[in-house]
């Protein structure tokens, strides 16, 4: 077993590099901005060129790495070829191939939902769990799905992407993905003011610190915290989507825990209360006692889980 | 490698035995009785007994088995133990260690709708593929996941539960589960009855050839074949809540094809039209264009599956 390894989370905008040991200690961390001129073809050398100064720094040789972990705002499949990746202005790339190349280190890749999945099922909520479903509630949803320690990529490189999931009849606009009632709509941070919004419509008489106001979604939870009526029912609803679709989840690959992060679960312990409920509600009896928690490793899970791939 | 292995598939009234070689031909296949006297505590070395007659019947000895594969009706963990089997009167058993304790013969063991979904995967309906959703259409629902050719039992032994997924609001009286609203309730052969009979109570001008009789879903299918313009609509709600379904487990596992088998399935081809429908309707794009098969092993899948567990 070689000593070293690297974990490297690309995002639209920066790219987060991890330099770690195999017991998964982060021993450095630093950022380099994402070029995304010529189709983002700079993207895979400047991570490669990123890593050769890295080594010469800390005075390693390739010899010494185990290998390098690389995720992506994408769908990449199991052999580590990104179909399409519209914030990196990607068509299809190979990865794996290209990286192994311009570095010489074995190198595999992921979505980046799915390495968030495995970060946190290695080092944060998740840990010391080998079966573990993620949400993450960001602008949108992503989701990672890990089976005995290894994250599920899927045929179609679409292993995870729970966001898209049909959970409702009351919207009749289209989500991103052209469906229409996807978990994304009405879970999201963008879902959760959708929700309110259609609340406060509702419930044209009850009083609401949201009335009148433009909100985002922490206002709306800040709201439930302070027992605004409308706030909760708001929550309420949000706990049914999620928590149902969570418990429908849990006839496919029945996990021990869930694990939700995301700016959303930035609201704490209370957004967790309102999924459980619903989910011990709906879900069969066997897998009714999984456990749920919040995510701990923020903006790292990424790197974490991309250099994971490679352990 | 050794050359042969055992797939047995304990059922509630008779045990399907298997004597495969390694490559998977099924070289010999016998049943004996399920005996469930004194809390189905004869069940394991009535099975002992008839695999040591087999290799002396066939002048092989222990050294020559790759292993016991072992199925039955109700849920195991990764560890090979049976949570508990009402059908077999079994509490909890831990099959692989008593197995090999009986027989000396290496063990595994699953639940039997994972068995049947691994028997597909390798010599049935979704041969050639690695990533597979088995739907078992019976009296119930069963099923199996099938990632990179192996099952996921999940943490309770209750992956591939998924007929006690919620996929409606239209019912009142609860599952067997004690959920309401379940897969198994509309999409099982009883389920497709349930739903028959709604739908004439609910197109009461409509003529149909179910009226006014005792029916099957045999007969359901039957008449939707005739043109029934009842059934017709009946096969469309099943197509709805099994296709919906089987779309949101697209977002989880993402596998290259479904397959469809039990009872129910012998309607044929039709059948996979109404679900197809539904399923490309509701499925996250990147995985609307999975393919749909009709289980091909019928009975003998389970043997299959419990043997590839082995290998």
């Amino acid at each position: 077993m070689k000593k070293y390894c690297f974990g490297i989370d690309v995002g639209g905008t920066t790219i987060k590099c991890g330099l770690l040991n195999t017991e998964g200690n982060l021993l450095d961390k630093w950022e380099i901005p994402t070029r995304l001129e010529e189709n983002g073809s700079y993207i895979l050398p400047d991570i490669a060129e990123t890593i050769n100064r890295k080594l010469e720094e800390r005075g390693l040789t390739k010899n010494e790495i185990e290998g390098i972990g690389l995720d992506i705002p994408g769908p990449v499949n199991e052999d580590g070829v990104c179909m399409l990746a519209v914030n990196l202005h990607w068509g299809q790339v190979n990865i794996v191939r290209e990286m192994e190349k311009l570095t010489g280190i074995r190198t595999k890749a992921v979505n980046d939902a799915n390495a968030a999945a495995l970060g946190e099922c290695w080092k944060g909520g998740g840990a010391g769990h080998k079966n573990l479903i993620m949400v993450t509630l960001g602008t949108g949803i992503g989701g990672g799905i890990v089976v005995e320690g290894k994250v599920i990529a899927g045929a179609h490189g679409s292993g995870g992407e729970i966001g898209h999931v049909h959970v409702t009849e009351e919207l009749t606009e289209p989500c991103n993905c052209g469906n229409v009632g996807c978990l994304e709509q009405v879970a999201s941070a963008t879902g959760i003011v959708l929700l309110a919004k259609m609340q406060l419509e509702k419930d044209k008489e009850t009083p609401s610190v949201l009335r009148g106001k433009q909100f985002t979604a922490k206002d709306v939870w800040d709201a439930v915290k302070a027992g605004d009526e409308v706030a909760d029912a708001v929550a309420e609803k949000f706990g049914l989507y999620l928590g149902r679709a969570l418990a429908s989840f849990a006839s496919v690959t029945d996990p021990e825990i869930y694990v939700i992060g995301g700016g959303v679960s930035k609201a704490g312990p209370v957004l967790l209360d309102y999924v459980q409920k619903y989910y011990r509600q709906y879900a069969f009896p066997g897998c009714k006692d999984a456990a749920f928690a919040l995510a701990t490793l923020g903006n790292d899970a990424g790197v974490y889980g991309a250099a994971k791939l490679v352990l």
